[in-house]
Formats: structure tokens, C-alpha cells, sequence
């Protein structure tokens, strides 16, 4: 734990993987999108990069992950988690390990997004060429995404407090990149005593007013 | 990305929590226990702490972690994987940021533990009061272990290749410490599809040899 000459060459970023569902250009449905910060500088000037920055020594972890939130999205409570962190010796030119924080944003929460003007949002599945190793760090957040929608109920962090199953059966759909059978994803769901009906129905012009639910347990407290 | 007079207050260091099966002291049956180490330097001299140290400019993470798991028990292959990372602001009088590791031994790679003049085993739900947050990341890891172990083969870090359903289901009694109905066990374990029979049978003196079986999947490839 002592700082040695050696272990001062080793300097510590905190980077966010912001997710958010938005549609996809061509095919119009729900899809996977987070946002890239062009860089300004050396190394990788002028290539997309994962928003975030150096640790600052006052700010713990997840404070510096919000804080990159907030000033990437103009978001600040939205729903966030340690990731995980990357250090390979040759990821950057200097000795740089990152610390990797998530964040899901919710749709009422991105439409107060505010985009910086060194802000891009991209289709996750197809960012450009991204510096250092945020390629493999996208990736990363992406196959962990969709492992773990199938065993936790991450994919409330997406949704408003209520919801109909059909809405959080699109979330499903929009991370998984596939279509899923109404009847078997509301049998599953039901079984899985993760989500509560509200008692309440959405309200509008349908005869048949589908069902309201909301989390039997908050994001928060998923099992990792 | 820039090293700054601020990001370089910050250091990092690599814990790995190594745990392995032991009997209980007092019950004998198979317990987790881990090593700790004495610190002989402040701060926090005399307490026990995880083992591990410094990051070095020239190692990777897992590398770090692998050879604190050799320098603490003599092993070099065992399950090793990055469990978490704690950064709080006040963890340390210095600023520290731990990434930690998790190992998992099996019984026959634990006979060939090594012990330290500095280093001792524990009971992992019995440590002394530790050094740092340890207290709390050890805590971390124990809560992990038992969450993932009921969705996920990790239980067969613990085994060696082949392995009968009794010492499977001896794993998951020691890990969440409670007794599992045999019968219920294997037909939920069976469903899962994580274990394939090798098509041999314990050999032993028994009338009736339980069946063998192996991983379907490598302990490395278990979704996180």
C-alpha cells in the first residue's frame, strides 16, 4: 500500500458506458444507443472515446462515474454500476488503468438529455473505431448487458416507475436484438416475482387497458 | 488520460481474496476459509489485511492478482477472477484504490499450499478485525459467492475435474452453509445443464458407485 516510484507510473481513469433505448435509424425499432466524447488531444486526437477522466484524489468512484454522467447527459440519478476495470500494460501510452462504471438511462430521463458539443450518440453495436481499448470495453458492456438481462431485473433501470409487460418486454427485445413470444415472456416474467401489478391500468382508448406493474425490487438491490 | 499533479495522489493496488474449503474447527464440516497477512509497516501495522500490494507499472491486473495467489499459497492455476474495486476516499490515510480479485482453490490444489511466516488461514465468516475496508471487502466477497453460486457452475472452481453429485452438493452446503435436499438438489442441478456424466463411476468399495461427472463448461466461461 506504500507509494513507491514504481507504483506512481500507474494512473487511474474512471470511464462510463451511458446506455440509453432510442430507435434505430434504418429499422425504426428500439435499440441500444450511449454517447462518445471526440477527443481534443494526444493520445487518439480527433478519435471517439468513452466519456470519463483521471481519478481525482477528493471524489470516490461512483462519485466521479455520476459526475461524468452529469456532464455527458445533464442526468443525474439515473441508474448506475461498477462495470468493470481494464488494465492491460499496452492499453494506452501511458500506464493508464480504467475503472469502468455503467449507467441506464430511462427514457423520461433521456429526453432531458443535454449533449455536449464534443458529445456523439452512437448505435452501440456500431461505434466507430474508438480509442484506447474501448472497443473491447463497449463490447464488454454489451455482452454483460445481455447476460445479465436474462437472470436480474436490470432491465427495469429502463423503464418508468410503472409499466405494461409489452414495455418491458421491448426492453428485452431492444438488448437482446430479437423478438420474444408475448405469452412466454409474460409466463416467465410472472414467474420470476420480479416485477407487482400496481392494480392500476394504463389509461387511454383501448376497450382492453393493459395492466400497470412496477419493480418488486429496486435496481439498486439486484444481485451482481 | 493526462497525468495530472491530482491523478497522481491516487494509488493502486491489486488484493486478491483466495478462498478455500476447510473444515470447520468446531463442527468439522467443510467451510470457506482465506488467507490473511500480518502487516509489518503502518499503517494498520499488526492487523491482518487481504494479501496483495502495489500495482507494478509492468504487470496487468490479473497478473498482479496471480501472483500475490502464488506468493500467498504456492498455487498458480487456480479460478482467479476480478471481483470488484473499492475506492472510497477515506479507505486509507494515503488515497488507495484496491481492485480486488477473488481465487477460488480446489481440495487437491490445496494440499499444496504454502504458507508464509506472515500468513495465516481464517474461517472467511470469522476474520479478526482487518486492516483498511477489508472487513467489508471480505464481507463483499462472501455475499458475492453466495449469490452467484444458486445461478451460476461456479461451485466448480472448488472440485477437481471429475466429481460425484454428493461432492457437488457438499460445495453449495459449505458455501451458503445450510443443508440441501439431496434429491432436490440433483434434479435441479441435472436441469441446469452445467454438469455431463463422464459414463464412469467413483471406484471404492461401495455396492452401488455414485456416477461421475464433469464441468459442461469451463469455470472461466461462467457468464459474470
Amino acid at each position: 500500500m506504500t507509494t513507491t516510484q514504481v507504483d506512481q507510473r500507474v494512473s487511474l481513469a474512471v470511464s462510463t458506458v451511458i446506455f440509453a433505448l432510442r430507435p434505430d435509424p434504418s429499422t425504426g425499432r428500439q435499440t441500444l444507443w450511449l454517447p462518445l466524447v471526440r477527443r481534443i488531444r494526444e493520445p487518439y486526437e480527433g478519435k471517439w472515446a468513452l466519456p470519463g477522466g483521471p481519478l481525482e484524489a477528493h471524489e470516490d468512484l461512483a462519485a466521479s462515474a455520476r459526475h461524468t454522467l452529469e456532464r455527458t447527459t445533464g442526468l443525474g440519478d439515473s441508474y448506475l454500476e461498477q462495470l468493470y476495470s481494464f488494465g492491460a500494460v499496452d492499453r494506452s501510452p501511458d500506464r493508464v488503468v480504467s475503472i469502468v462504471y455503467w449507467a441506464l438511462v430511462r427514457p423520461d430521463e433521456d429526453a432531458r438529455a443535454i449533449d455536449g458539443e464534443n458529445v456523439e450518440w452512437f448505435v452501440a453495436d456500431d461505434v466507430p473505431d474508438l480509442a484506447f481499448d474501448h472497443d473491447d470495453i463497449v463490447r464488454y458492456a454489451l455482452d454483460r448487458l445481455r447476460a445479465k438481462i436474462t437472470y436480474s431485473p436490470i432491465a427495469h433501470a429502463f423503464l418508468a416507475d410503472e409499466f405494461t409487460l409489452a414495455e418491458l418486454r421491448e426492453v428485452h427485445e431492444a438488448v437482446l436484438r430479437k423478438s420474444l413470444d408475448p405469452a412466454n415472456f409474460r409466463r416467465q416474467v410472472l414467474a420470476g416475482r420480479t416485477i407487482e401489478p400496481t392494480g392500476t391500468c394504463l389509461t387511454g382508448t383501448s376497450h382492453r387497458p393493459p395492466a400497470l406493474y412496477r419493480a418488486a425490487a429496486r435496481p439498486e438491490e439486484i444481485a451482481r
